[in-house]
């Protein structure tokens, strides 16, 4: 993990897992970024602590880079294809093939409250035990998901992503990657699926200004993960304002870096390069 | 085990498995107790005899106490999130990361006449064989659950607890772990799928006043135990008068010992210390 | 096995799984049934040749008795409680427990005919496997079972019995344990889903008188063993009367001896010893 | 193999797995074919090649006959209860139980087209590879079967057949078991799911007489394994003068042999005798 | 799989597996075809670069040719017969077996976008894993597949085709099997589940003309690849002029080369090594 951190102990990776997750989508608006090489000569001029991909891209471009950017196995994942209702991210690699290339951490996807979760879960005690076995850093991407996360506030409210970082927390996660959470749909405090602290919090947060309350949900699940290092993801392309406000709220959280990548690599390469530099000194000031 | 037994015998264990089983939602009414340092140093302080989580806290809180409260590693959980009729408790962590990390003994969910029984049984006779072969007892939590005990009874009435924790005994557990049982719904004494042996003693009981009912359920649970010891939880948090009525009740039915969660994190620090500590000099007295 | 059989080649053993099969329901009407200790003491005074029962039994209460009873491990069962459209009988220990304890044999019970058959026989044929690699005895549970075998007369027709036997002839079984049919329903001659041969032979047994017809169906299933070792079960409690002309029916047809439990320990204890010794000086008077 | 191999290069065989997949309705109607030692006997006496039975019989009765039938072993089945939409056929033993008894070869089901063929597939794989690893020859029953089968002309049409067939050759049969086809139903031809080769073809087959269409049906079998050596069966139980046209058709073919059951232990002992040595005749004179 | 490769750098394969998946139809119009021998020799005559079949054929027919064509063993498969809504390509064999073989490359199917994907991810990385062990080239067909694919614009559409395609250069395949794709459905453009980009991007392309579109589709498969080499598969069997055109399209678009099967062995052979040799020829003279 070491390798990741940056002398102020944060840290700033470039995930490029995206075109399993959402297809081939995202060679629009810069077919640049559908080139693996275009991202790994990104992270390096970028001066990224990690890049986070797949063992196919890992096998074939990232090895160019081997010693200059530490590389983050993801190894599991799951297309936009078939239905989403009991999400499960299933083995694309292994732990085995990080440690045999020379990876820096171990890169998981949990899709907490999934019906399927009675596979995730062992799922993920196994990637752990093995992450353990090596001493390897595992990063676990807490993403709330499924029909039943749907009928209780959906993915992104502050209730789901809260609970979903902590399991990371619980599960032994080494760094845990989360949204910043949003508010809960209308009907949420009469929801009586939903336990009444987060009815009457989301009443609460509700309450507040636009901004106030981005600080206050972000400031939450830096909390709930007690202490274990969250990482934030930068979600669907935003404009330049809101992704430095959304850094800012961040920072103010506690957060222990950024893992930005379609706000990265879908903007042209110099917007890129100077964003990202303005980022990392941002993570730099605020420790 | 012995590290977990009170020189009287008996034993009191802090659970702080919740954060996964009912999800965030904990941190109400005291939002110290989502610490699980606060949590680490309530068992040191109060003299418990063990505190029971899951891998992911033992790794990063637990070890700073090793050698003072002993670890009863919680390998197996469920969230609150999924549907329920049909429970599955999945593995977190494993018997072997126990060992390794030096816990006294482990905990197992059992969900007792679940439709996924077929996999819970196999699962824990696996967790038991593993046990056997590292000399690490095995505490289960002998839990009715689902769609199936919903229909003869519910998961509180005497004749799914009482069978839920003899088949804990058949199983091989060294200890078990039970709710006080409650009076079954109005409908039960005309239920047909239920035995008619259970449909007469709810009627007698039925007849008896609260507390001597109580007396009586607690008693036979520990009856159907058949000599295991029985561990006695403390479910939602409820009174302090409450408290020490079902403390005295399983007492008298000759418990072991304890597992209040809930009701001591959920109240204010001295409160649970002063509470634990009665409850303490009770079992002690008791033997 | 030598070691489960008497000086008349004969054996009679008492099966006590029943608190996993039916629940905790059978501390009715002898309370002391319910426990294990109570049991094996009956095994013992009672001159049984084996006591059958699972794990958790088998290593609180059987070890005071090795070397004086032996032991039948039964390792697999099912609760009563979810629906038993299609039975699977699951792991509740294994061979290798048995082999470590010092069992004298195994007991597994094959639901045939179940819709979820085809876990059964493999697993089935993996606890043949091992009971071969350790020279185990292999006493199996014939039972026709699920919503298939009810379509088709049900378990305890002669058609689902017989046909139960001889499967676990072919599967390997050492001794096969099975019930004594009973006539099929109404509906069974004209049932297009069963075979001629058999709606034309129920037809032929319905005409016999009842004992007669007892003694047929009886010496069938002894028949379809086709050599194999044949144990008779009791079933739920009859009279003396019932049970003794029940046991005069097995000696007749060539069973290999008894497996009666509910028949045992449902009695008083003398009530239970006297009728014990009784049947096995007619099994030791049969041969 | 070369055991199971006639000095005219063809070969016949006993098979007696009919108890597992027909239930014990083969009593009738000769009740001595029950007797897994008629069976072996008819075997022996008959000079079959080979005896086709599952491990319990082979365990138990083939033991005696070792050195003087060769054993094929058949390692998997299914029963006759449970509903057959989409069947697959489980392990009931392992290629190592033939090899540590001394078994000529390995028999096993495969219901080509079945719903379950992604269970089936990778399972005869792994028979097949732990055939290679022993030099264990494997005989694969080339059986259509399941309702996608049924709505496409049937298991037992030319089209289903010669598919199956072939499948058995790209798997890696050493010995492939057919039987012969028959004419599918009457709107085959007007069946859309239906390759158009094949509609025109059974027009084609339809426009022969029954003598004729039997030929060219069996012929086309054969030409479908390439080259791998077929094995036909005979069903069920025919007159002699409809088994002998039978065999006739299927010599003139080229098969490699016959594998008739029921319709040699059905029939009374020395009319089996006499019929098998007559085909035992045509088989030799065949080559 | 250098000995796969042209002294061109380009490669033509000679597919066969085409029995497992479409069933025993393929033997019209040229029923040498249907003969695993024809085939090798077409192979060996036509100087392929490398016969695709699966383990039976592999094993019976092709060690004839061992040293002279490379084989390339297919190993995995699936029937037409069974529902097609949720493929699964199943283990027919497996990588050790070529290895043992002297196979010069595995050929793997995954359908993407299957609903069954999160079978086929994990076991496509363990025979990714299993070929990196062995140092053996992984050929994977990306084939968009099942009723998720089909609800946006089909399994033969630039977004399904292209998407898949990236998917295999992802998971870490040598070389990557794909098919021309075609146009979308009418509705594809109002198709509120297909991403905008590729709405917008089929608008674009239905613009063109109809040569024009297939190079541009073509051309855009090698790109979605991302430097993986590209081999394109013939389909169904097409006239001279129409595959002529297709394999100009793939050339001009930077293929590998071919890997073409009914197109071959469904013509006379004469007509097959006459264009296979002019495809040869063109491939050479491309680099």
């Amino acid at each position: 993990m070491a390798q990741m951190v940056r002398p102020s102990g944060t840290t700033m990776i470039l995930p490029y897992d995206q075109f399993i997750e959402h297809d081939n989508r995202h060679i629009d608006p810069n077919p640049d970024a559908a080139n693996p090489d275009y991202i790994c000569n990104l992270a390096l001029e970028g001066g990224y602590n990690g890049v986070a991909i797949h063992y196919g891209l890992a096998k074939r471009y990232w090895t160019k880079l081997a010693g200059k950017v530490p590389l983050l196995l993801k190894i599991n994942g799951k297309t936009s294809f078939p239905p989403q209702k009991a999400p499960l991210s299933v083995y694309t690699s292994y732990v085995e093939d990080g440690v045999r290339m020379g990876a820096a951490a171990i890169g998981y996807t949990m899709y907490y409250g999934s019906p399927r979760q009675d596979e995730d879960l062992p799922q993920l005690a196994d990637v752990r035990k093995a992450c353990d076995k090596y001493g390897m850093p595992l990063i676990v991407w807490a993403y709330p998901r499924g029909e039943a996360v749907e009928m209780k506030g959906g993915k992104d409210c502050s209730y789901a992503v809260e609970s979903a970082v902590r399991m990371a927390t619980e599960m032994g996660a080494t760094v845990i990657k989360a949204n910043i959470p949003v508010s809960a749909p209308g009907d949420f405090s009469t929801n009586e699926s939903v336990p009444s602290y987060y009815r009457k919090l989301e009443d609460e947060l509700m309450g507040l200004d636009a901004k106030a309350q981005k600080w206050e949900r972000t400031k939450r699940v830096v909390q709930a993960a007690q202490g274990i290092p969250v990482l934030f993801s930068g979600g669907d392309q935003v404009s330049d304002e809101e992704l430095t406000e959304n850094v800012e709220a961040c920072l103010d959280a506690g957060c222990f870096g950024f893992i930005f990548g379609r706000n990265m690599w879908k903007r042209k390469k110099d917007d890129a390069l100077a964003l990202g530099s303005k980022f990392q000194q941002m993570l730099d000031n605020s420790k």
